[in-house]
């Protein structure tokens, strides 16, 4: 066996080890938190399956479960806002995955840098962050 | 009305426009990921439902939902490792809450700092952070 494959074979078991350590929820599906792991910032929330953990282990780029399309979503595949994975860490009851990861230009759809640009201010909804890139250049 | 009362109610009204604005699951909880608001360290994720959103909101103090109870759970209420909310964000699909807080000791029922303390090492499952606080002093 070559080192290149060693080191895939290696992944692999690592991989299948971390899936059969999470608990999944009834639909099969544990709630994952994307963090930028050089500034701490909470990027987004989304969903894996065994397979999107397996495979963002496996590739070291980030992949989730689409719950509105049914599918595995690779997270840039068509905006290429992809997120390279630095840490694959989980937590205390294997019912949450935290993923510190390096974000290229923005996570959120609506081209904002992370997708928690809600708060109340003045007793009130307000939207905290601007559009740092038009959504429509993401996937237009 | 006093000074004091206007506050409450100001509160009040801000705590009910937020929780309009949340996009519940069908069983009325929305996953929510509680912050260190100075440091960016993710300290676990756990799950609130229209009271304990509205709780939280109004009184300052974190509040979730205990779906093993079944139950609102205030955080801290045995182990007094509180935490103080210091801003409450949601996502753009409002299907999911990111709180920064303010920790008092642990946030890991384990006594660990924070929950997130697996991760995969050398190919293998690892516990990458140790014990700070001795659980039966927390729960004993």
């Amino acid at each position: 066996m070559t080192a290149a494959k060693a080191r895939k074979r290696k992944a692999a078991d690592a991989a299948w080890s971390v899936v059969d350590a999470i608990a999944f929820d009834a639909n099969g599906l544990v709630p994952a938190i994307a963090q930028q792991f050089d500034t701490g910032e909470v990027l987004m929330m989304a969903w894996m399956n065994r397979d999107a953990v397996a495979e963002t282990l496996k590739t070291g780029r980030v992949c989730y479960w689409s719950r509105s399309r049914n599918k595995l979503w690779r997270k840039g595949e068509t905006s290429g806002q992809v997120q390279t994975l630095k840490d694959f860490r989980w937590d205390c009851d294997a019912d949450a995955v935290l993923l510190l990861v390096d974000q290229t230009g923005v996570a959120c759809h609506t081209g904002r840098r992370n997708c928690f640009f809600n708060a109340v201010r003045d007793g009130k909804p307000k939207v905290i962050a601007d559009v740092e890139t038009d959504p429509t250049d993401l996937y237009g």
